[in-house]
């Protein structure tokens, strides 16, 4: 299967795509948008939806995995993040992806086996599950891992419905 | 010039189209899209972005308008509002659209001419200016508003700028 995993943010948006081929995983695409604070809020809205518009076209992903963002400062800060979720998720539905959400818990735990775990240790991790020995973009790297924490969610469910069956 | 006015929210995004004709404000479409809270948050994301890409393409608006959200509740409902902002502004902006955005005491500023006006009061102002004696869904009226906003701040600008000429 295919994944686009996003980490949403209005100054930096964080995508990556990666395909598993049985056990194996391989990285399709990845990068991040860079959204200069000089440029208007609604401007950096449309560049995030035309982005994540233009990777579902040219990578076609079944489905999409969206961090599920932890609110912890003020609530002026999480109206803005929201916004920049709110375009991503658009733009995947818009593109006919189903869109699951993960919360960065259960992404850690998915990738280092750790829910606890430190970002360095999550892009350390990464590189590499992937190979991507030059990966240094944060944004990217947790858009990869929230693409891979799905693909394990997916292969649990998989294997149980396989195991249910008589 | 006509302008779309947008109320966004979770479970009901308000949505007007209003016209100026000289003076004559024309109120073109107007509604509420219902959001169930039953929907998962993507599909409910996916259907304002559906709704207003539509009304954009049949009645074909120079400019959006949305109220700038006072956040005065938790980080959490913020980050949701937020969301549908996002969606509907990602519309705007891939509808070709540029988008304004007004705080709720400049539209009461400009609908009722008091800036802590009472929400049945921009409903009443909004009946009066638009001839809609029936309307009665408070999303549509703020969104009514926020148009109606919009046409004021750019009839004052253009007023100022044949007065600076020569």
């Amino acid at each position: 299967m295919r994944v686009l995993g996003i980490d949403p943010g209005s100054r930096h948006t964080g995508y990556g795509v990666v395909a598993s081929d049985g056990d194996r995983l391989i990285s399709v695409a990845y990068g991040s948008v860079p959204l200069p604070a000089t440029v208007p809020l609604p401007v950096r809205l449309g560049r995030i939806f035309a982005e994540i518009s233009r990777l579902i076209e040219e990578t076609r992903p079944e489905e999409m995995a969206v961090e599920d963002v932890f609110v912890s400062r003020n609530a002026r800060s999480a109206l803005i993040l929201g916004q920049a979720r709110g375009a991503a998720i658009a733009a995947g539905i818009h593109g006919g992806v189903g869109v699951f959400e993960y919360s960065a818990l259960a992404i850690k735990q998915a990738v280092v086996g750790y829910g606890k775990a430190e970002k360095g240790q999550v892009m350390q991790m990464i590189r590499l599950l992937l190979g991507l020995h030059d990966l240094n973009d944060p944004h990217a790297a947790d858009a990869l891992a929230v693409a891979v924490c799905h693909i394990h969610a997916r292969t649990v469910s998989r294997r149980f419905r396989i195991a249910d069956r008589p």
